[in-house]
């Protein structure tokens, strides 16, 4: 059993958390106005909020976070244009995550997976499968376990510098659902 | 019925010829040994060659090309490593093809679909759905007329910006394949 902290509670904190609890992994949500006091007491910390708000949570949680493995869901997108991403060209959200928090394991991982999807264990008939990138085969591997325990596929998609085609895979998939071309109970499905 | 002109006879050029010509359309290749003498009758012309080659291509069909929907389908991948792109970072090679053929209206597609799912037509039990960004409707519209008149599935990714994108699901999926993550059956199917 993995010991999951989950900060956010949103659509996809609540997809992510169910798909834990029901693997009979031990779950707890840090909710917005927890951030700070509540402590972190999981293995995996999963940070299920917006890019905008990674920063933050780096600054007031890195001491806490050494030696934890780090789930980095977010999609850098210019949400005003969904034409580009907001991280520089080459890079991703995950790399400067892990550059501010030298001492844990980020992993990329839940950005190619809409909520619908989580919930639903299925993707057009397929099983909903977690793209994961990172760097510590470790943290990368209890990630994965506890993944697929839990009834969804999971498939180790490399390095953290894998972590800039996750994004990608990501921003397409979003500007495909908005653009109406796949609905939000769709998405890109892992055929194996 | 369109006319498709299909450089190359390769893998990827006999999947996609094949699609086509069982769809009704005009399908005629060219082979690497008469680049250059072969004229291009299609009024989409589909580069079926890896990465290195769309420059000379270009050289050489320049004049013919102008005006014609012309098709990138390569994954400009460092096939030492599988490592990285050899495009630079942002950019794609649909986007430097398109610059070197401004009066051509590129087209980037096929290449996220593995050539077995083109001849298959089904993806872990999912239409097989080339992904296709370009930034001339007329043209885009073109080809999903075609494949899709073929039986294949279709999706309009967006303006050629897209590439970039497309080129890195195209990256992923090939690192993919090659450790072993999934097979090359497979890969990632577009759930609508």
């Amino acid at each position: 059993m993995a010991s999951i902290t989950i900060i956010g509670t949103g659509a996809m904190a609540n997809a992510i958390g169910g798909v834990f609890a029901a693997g009979g992994h031990d779950v707890a949500h840090v909710a917005r106005d927890q951030v700070g006091t509540a402590p972190l007491d999981g293995d995996i910390v999963v940070l299920a909020v917006p890019y905008g708000a990674l920063d933050g949570l780096a600054t007031t949680y890195g001491e806490q976070l050494a030696g934890k493995t780090v789930v980095d869901i977010t999609n850098p997108l210019n949400f005003e244009t969904f034409d580009s991403l907001v991280v520089p060209a080459g890079s991703s959200a995950a790399a400067q995550l892990q550059a501010k928090l030298p001492a844990s394991h980020v992993v990329k991982a839940f950005n190619t997976t809409f909520a619908a999807t989580l919930g639903a264990k299925q993707v057009g008939g397929l099983p909903t499968t977690v793209l994961v990138a990172g760097d510590d085969a470790d943290a990368k591997a209890a990630l994965i376990a506890a993944v697929t325990s839990s009834g969804l596929g999971a498939v180790d998609a490399g390095s953290l510098e894998r972590a800039h085609e996750l994004e990608a895979i990501g921003f397409l998939q979003l500007t495909l659902a908005v653009g109406e071309q796949i609905g939000w109970t769709g998405g890109l499905a892992v055929a194996r």
